[in-house]
This record gives structure tokens, C-alpha cells and sequence, in this order.
């Protein structure tokens, strides 16, 4: 399959790099044409990546990822083109984190939600969100904790869901993938986010997961 | 021990008749002397158990529990009286929901908690933010769910979380408390709730609670 995925940081180059070794041909979108940690990835995954602008990777993908920071997401999203992701599935990774006050915040939470900001912006883009819960190693190798654990979708499309839930089954080994409704489930799901970094810095590692116990 | 619990509701009620089950003396405030669910709670639980009001209860316990609604906890607190909480720990049960809007929100959330209100406007009070991520039957038992599985606290005073965890521990049954540190955690505690919210929708019931899996 041909994957667009919007961003050059780390979240971005893990999951690129996994889908091009599954042999998907993925092109990597940033800002500019000549960004140099888009062009070093595209280097060095060979002849299945590329790189290029928003727009193109948006153009490129029959499925898009978004791996931009949060706090710059809609702002990409705009120069990747609503026209360009029209119909298509857009997975919203990014995470609204501001670390600006020193202690870290969310620039959009409670009452509204990055996840659902996307989908307005796009109206005809299916935006599911997934894998923000998670650590990037984790996203597409959750075989690196021992036992079952969790990961969480929302998303107004039912068969998005489903194409996304495939996705992170067959292609990052995700057993237990929770459908959590609509897009505004999106807030609870970003909502995690200040709790996990408290964790993370508990337990010194970005390697965990939730996991819900259930009867 | 003698315990002051605020509040008439069912965390209230739960967590009072657990306390007189383990033999201890529990008073349950309310906003008036005369409050029927208190009235009955105390009846039921017979010899160990009182009703009066909040400053009532707060000066009859040695530790207390605030498990009055989010939404109200500051003018509760406010009726139990500062002065009569001074140097004594205060277990915050509560959550800041807000459910007016048709969906659930906070009512405080991101730049500050529930837990950090309570502690300003208590300075002099050892806060404890605990067991708000649970519902209440699994509050007094989490053997109700099969495996291991996790409660959460935090706060300024050591002292004080070590005398809670004990108190998770040997009185509840808790075997893994995570300590996430001061009490600007309760940020994230909190802001677990509408992800909570919409676990329990998609699972259909509130017999649910998180583990944190680790490498």
C-alpha cells in the first residue's frame, strides 16, 4: 500500500520505518521539500521511502498518518491539503502537549479535543485516533512488554475502525485494540496523557502500557 | 480509629460501612444534621457509626475522607472548617465532574485539579489524592477483579501517602499503590475520568480498573 505520513520526528520515522519493512512504500511529509531528517529516513530505508512536502505525502498515501506535534498538527494538516485527504483515513497519533509552562499541559482538552479540531478541519477525511497513548517503540512493536495490554481507537467511520483496527493487528501486532465510540472519545484518550508522563517518570521509562482489568 | 467521612453519597456510604465493618468509629457529615441518607446510613451500621454535620465530622475524625461530589467539595470543605483539619490527613476521593453540559466534563482540569483547590484552600491539611480512578465497590475491594491491578496516589506530605498506601493496603486490600508524587498529580489522576467514563460505556459496567504494564 502507498502511506503518507505527515511529520519528520521520532513517532513519524518509527512507524515509516516499520510499514516500508512490511513493504509498503511510505513517503514522509514535511514542511519543505529539503528537510533533513525526512531526507537522512528516506536515505536510509532505500528505494520503498520517500520524502517530500505535506502536500505531496498527503497526495502519495491511500492512507495517511498523522505524526506531526500536536501543537502544529492542524497547521500541517492545512498545507497537507483537506482536498488531498478527502475520503481517505487519516490516523491522528499526535498528542496536544505544551511544555511551555514548564509543567506540562494540553492546548486543547475537557470540552473539545486535537482529535476532533482534525476531523472539523477535514470534514471528509475518516480521522481516527490511535496509538497516542503509547510510547513509539510500543506503536508498532507491543510485543516488547510481556502479557496482554491495550491500545485505543475513536473515529466517526465504523469501517475506518475496522481498516485501522486490521492495521494495527496484522501490521504492528496490536491484540486487543478498544473501540471507544465517536471522535469525541478522543478527549478521554488525549486526556491520558498528563498521567502518563507522571508515570513515566515513576517508573523511569517510557516502556508501559495500560491495561484494563476487567471481571 | 475514629474517621470523619464528608459526604452522604455512595462513596460515602461504601467506604463508611467498610470502615465500621474493620471496627472503627465513623462519623458522616453532611450539610445539615438532619440529612435522611446519613440518618439511615448511621442506623444501619448501628453502635460505630454517627451523622452530623461536615465541621462535626471533620473534628470527630483522626483522618478524614472527602467523598462529597467534586462540584461541591470546596464549599463542603469550607463548612467542615479549616481549623478543624489542620495537621490531619484528608483522603480526596472526589472527582470534578460536570455532567450539565450533556457530555461529561471537568470542571477543573490541565493547569489545575480538584486535588491542588483542596489542598490551597487546606493548607495546613496532609491531601491525599486517592482512589477517585475506581468506582466504589472496587474502592473497598479490588479482589472483585481477578489478576493484579492498580490505585494511584499523590500529595505533598511523604509521611501522609505512606499512612494512606497502609491504609489502601491493609484496610482495603490494595497490593499495588503507585505514588505519582505531589499533589499537582492529581491533575492527571483526575483527568482519567472521561476516559473512565467512556470504558465503562463500551464495557458496560464500572467493575473495571487500570494496570500498568511494564517491561
Amino acid at each position: 500500500m502507498k502511506i503518507g505520513i505527515l511529520g519528520t520526528g521520532t513517532v513519524a520515522s518509527t512507524i515509516g520505518t516499520k510499514l516500508v519493512q512490511l513493504g509498503h512504500e511510505v513517503r514522509m511529509g514535511s514542511r519543505t521539500m529539503d528537510n533533513q531528517k525526512a531526507a537522512s529516513w528516506a536515505k536510509s530505508n532505500e528505494t520503498k521511502a520517500s520524502h517530500s512536502t505535506f502536500a505531496d505525502a498527503a497526495v502519495f498515501g491511500e492512507i495517511v498518518f498523522n505524526c506531526t506535534s500536536g501543537s502544529h498538527s492542524i497547521e500541517a494538516l492545512k498545507l497537507a491539503g483537506e482536498k488531498n485527504m478527502r475520503g481517505k483515513i487519516l490516523v491522528d497519533v499526535a498528542n496536544p502537549l505544551d511544555f511551555s509552562g514548564g509543567k506540562l499541559s494540553l492546548t486543547v482538552c475537557n470540552t473539545d479535543s486535537l482529535g476532533e479540531q482534525i476531523q472539523r478541519a477535514l470534514p471528509k477525511t475518516k480521522v481516527v485516533k490511535a496509538l497516542n497513548t503509547v510510547n513509539s517503540d510500543l506503536m508498532v512493536n507491543p510485543s516488547l512488554l510481556n502479557g496482554s495490554h491495550d491500545i485505543f481507537i475513536c473515529g466517526n467511520d465504523p469501517s475506518a475502525k475496522s481498516e485501522v483496527t486490521k492495521i494495527l493487528g496484522d501490521w504492528f501486532g496490536w491484540k486487543s485494540v478498544v473501540d471507544l465510540g465517536d471522535i469525541t472519545a478522543a478527549r478521554g484518550q488525549e486526556m491520558l496523557l498528563p498521567f502518563w508522563i507522571r508515570m513515566m517518570g515513576v517508573f523511569k521509562t517510557s516502556h508501559f502500557n495500560f491495561k484494563i482489568v476487567r471481571e
